[in-house]
């Protein structure tokens, strides 16, 4: 699963158990995805935060205070890396995990100017391509590029687009994966908030602070983005008999359908310390600010 | 009916033929309207247009041609002659009859530099006051006032709102009153806009031009707010057996349901001057722009 390889890139196939679920259910998933960094970022639920490349000081500004707030409740920000708001949207989620999508193959950053921005987001984060490496991206494959960004996401938040902009084009790939659209409103004097106003017109979720994104998508994932800190166990747990029998319980609740760990440790009234014990979680490393120690889109499943 | 009175007052008594059809609808209906000016005007279909006193230039030159742009599509915009976003909606509407609706009596207008712009607007609209003369408006008066800015109208549009402002009343009137709601986005953060976003996030229509609003409202109204002009008749329709005929076949089609004009022209399948025959409309004068020779909210019924 773990293929080391040029740049620290590893590969992951459509049907191994870390490919990322929501892509997974995508019409088109790519088969392999290449993925650089931090790929338990894969696994947090997350949100894409897309718009222009030419921002408004107040997009920028939004793009910031969004990205910041959603990464703060636990959310990966997904987007771009492309000028204006995917670039902000990234800065203002790297100690918490963003992740970047590539139209390239990872050694062709584009725009160049990011190549730091890449790097840097590396480190919580993770960059990914469908791209194998020395692929130079062409025009067509940043709206290509953009069914990741929405098929990796929860939902997609449009900051700022002009009437024909590539950002339209994520918000339309969003609806076609049955993902939420959001869209952030503007004057109707501003031409940046062509776009954004007009996918409200279609019914887009309007967002003015990050709680109307989590509003929403919470429900969907069916808990809070960052759970609650569980404390230890009681000490009769430990013991081994019991710990056997709820063992027992934790895998007869497995079944071929993926299920949550937090779903596990509520259907089988057994502690978390036994549910997480019956399956090793792979190297999650926790970030800085409000995110569980366990990887919270960690899928356990029979088969 | 018409008892003119000081400063060319007339009175409207709640049931009078001219009372305004959909005031009348309302939960509290004032008994008594005072009106100045162009009574016809409130015969038109009429969005009101509300805002911000302390205007910004861009939602002041957004209302003004939401403003001209409705009023040139038929429609009178109600407003509440207050500063900002009222006084332009009026201005701008002045030679397609506006309706002002008044806090205080005629002889009371606030604020008082808008003494000018209300003789203005009277030439062809109106305004109109549920208090007496010589009554000064206080504080309390101007959110009662509201409901008849909304009450007058099949939809009312929010131009500029901060969190609590009147015009935030005045939607919630609308909506308890079954009236459209319609918001113009902005910013997140432009604090003018609060109000405004906060409506859209409730289900408030938003609107970034005329189009918008006049696309929701004219399926109400179940035909365009300035009807094309009819080509007089086939001859042979001016024939007294037929005509005679046709008279009772719209006189069958009446019944205690106020139906348009349009609608028996429609029902009847009878030429429209035959039914324009079958009862003289009262005098309803022309305005100057793409408006209809006849009273378009002229209600026939048999009762």
């Amino acid at each position: 699963m773990q293929r080391p390889s040029v740049l620290g890139v590893t590969y992951l196939a459509l049907g191994e158990p870390d490919y990322p679920v929501r892509l997974q259910a995508i019409d088109d998933p790519p088969p392999l995805i290449a993925v650089r960094g931090n790929r338990a970022a894969l696994a947090l639920p997350a949100v894409g935060i897309v718009g222009s490349r030419n921002a408004s000081a107040a997009g920028a500004k939004f793009a910031q205070m969004l990205a910041r707030d959603l990464a703060d409740a636990g959310f990966a920000v997904v987007s771009g890396l492309a000028r204006g708001i995917d670039a902000v949207a990234h800065r203002a989620a790297l100690t918490t995990g963003t992740i970047a999508v590539l139209a390239g193959g990872h050694d062709r950053i584009y725009p160049p100017e990011h190549t730091e921005l890449a790097q840097a987001l590396l480190a919580n984060g993770c960059a990914i391509s469908e791209m194998p490496l020395g692929w130079e991206p062409r025009a067509h494959d940043f709206p290509r590029r953009n069914r990741l960004i929405s098929g990796l996401a929860l939902g997609v938040v449009v900051v700022e687009a002009a009437k024909r902009s590539g950002s339209l084009i994520t918000a339309r790939f969003a609806l076609e994966q049955g993902r939420e659209v959001f869209a952030v409103p503007g004057s109707p004097l501003d031409p940046r908030a062509e776009g954004t106003n007009s996918l409200l017109k279609q019914g887009a979720t309007p967002v003015t602070e990050a709680a109307d994104v989590i509003s929403v998508l919470e429900p969907i994932l069916g808990r809070p983005a960052a759970p609650v800190y569980q404390p230890p166990e009681p000490s009769g747990l430990a013991n081994r008999a019991d710990s056997e029998e709820a063992a027992a319980r934790v895998m007869a609740l497995l079944g071929p359908t993926p299920v949550t760990i937090d779903d596990l440790i509520q259907l089988s009234g057994v502690g978390a310390a036994v549910v997480r014990n019956s399956k090793s979680p792979d190297g999650w490393r926790g970030s800085a600010v409000g995110a569980s120690p366990w990887p919270v889109e960690t899928h356990f499943s029979s088969i």
